[in-house]
């Protein structure tokens, strides 16, 4: 039986299937060897998360391998600006991550947790693709605001011991992030996903789930014997 | 709890997840009402895939609400060349569909099944991108016995009362469908996986599963009262 793995996030898990998402190119990277289970919230933050965890995860069927929790970008919108509803305090967020994982592994005891820090913000780009009408010259997400949850994020994965990727410190690293990897200050561009993949598998392999380690589901074509081909789907 | 599409198929199957693949498409469709589970196995024709099918879907979980069964492209591989071993005979073909579907009505009586016909075949693409080293000069694929599979397939749908896509016919309705579907004569550009994207949303619309019908996954960020989303949440 493959092994299962669910991504829990907001609206970038959501499109995560979009062409170039990483959660297709995580879909195709184990195409024979996990399933990748979807869910994905737009605008949703940790509260509203914690709150509908287990409805969600309802119909995820047996224990994942992993699931990657990747929300904040949305508790780290300001509070006096336009998306004020969504921002949940960064004290609280820590709890609801904590909560969510325990939640996770009191379901699903053998399961790896992953925390994935929101990324960062362009925040030009947000102000060019803003979410409501007339816009007030004033971002509704910052950078610096983001990196305040990223750290708070990266802290609760070290105490909780658990596997983490910090997007945010990530993603700066490289020149020009802001338009390379972001689409609208935020969402991610095709270079973005492959950003977020390439640190998903690395934290897949540091929990033992690789191509190289884990079977393949039935022979591969390459293996199969032309001259008596039935033979390799033998049990 | 969400539907499940299984989709069950060869090589254009398994790799439905790359860039612009139709199965992604699909997982993308329906981020928050369904999920998709892949089950293609590349080089597989019909003898093969029934001699595993129940290893195939074990892992798949409860019923799903459809299931995509895409094989025919090497049962149509010609006996005399290259792909040889891969070859079914038209009649074995036809068999085999009846009992995959018999197979999997059994085992979920609920679950609709969905034939779709193997893709026409441009055989200069496949003399261009051959498997083997030092091409015979003649493909190991051709269109006519495509279309003779794919007749085959939709005469076992039509007997069975089942949906199906003649994938082979509709392709060729549009011009240039060789190149501008076909990137090496058999797999799909991502123009020829929107095709059949597009087609499966179809198939599964004539059944009731689609977008407008499905359910949404918890209430979405747009259905989120700002005064008191918590109140969303609430069962």
């Amino acid at each position: 039986m493959r092994p299962k793995l669910v991504l829990f996030g907001d609206s970038i898990t959501e499109e995560s299937f979009c062409d170039g998402g990483w959660g297709a190119a995580l879909a195709h990277q184990f195409a024979r060897s996990a399933d990748v289970v979807l869910r994905g919230y737009s605008g949703y933050n940790t509260r509203w998360a914690l709150r509908v965890a287990a409805r969600a995860m309802e119909g995820a069927g047996d224990a994942p391998a992993a699931v990657t929790v990747f929300f904040g970008a949305n508790d780290a919108a300001l509070p006096d600006r336009s998306s004020w509803f969504q921002h949940v305090p960064l004290d609280e967020y820590q709890r609801n991550l904590r909560s969510i994982h325990s939640f996770l592994k009191e379901r699903w005891p053998s399961a790896v947790v992953i925390l994935i820090t929101p990324p960062p913000i362009d925040e030009d780009g947000r102000l060019q693709y803003p979410y409501t009408d007339g816009p007030s010259g004033l971002p509704e997400r910052t950078n610096e605001s983001a990196g305040a949850f990223a750290k708070a994020c990266v802290a609760v994965a070290k105490e909780l011991g658990v596997p983490y990727i910090d997007l945010w410190t990530k993603m700066q690293q490289f020149p020009d992030w802001e338009k390379s990897f972001l689409r609208d200050g935020l969402h991610f561009t095709p270079r973005g996903n492959r950003v977020l993949f390439e640190e998903v598998v690395q934290a897949l392999k540091g929990v033992g789930l690789s191509l190289e380690s884990l079977p393949v589901d039935l022979p591969l074509f390459s293996d199969v014997d032309p001259k008596d081909p039935l033979k390799s789907f033998d049990n």
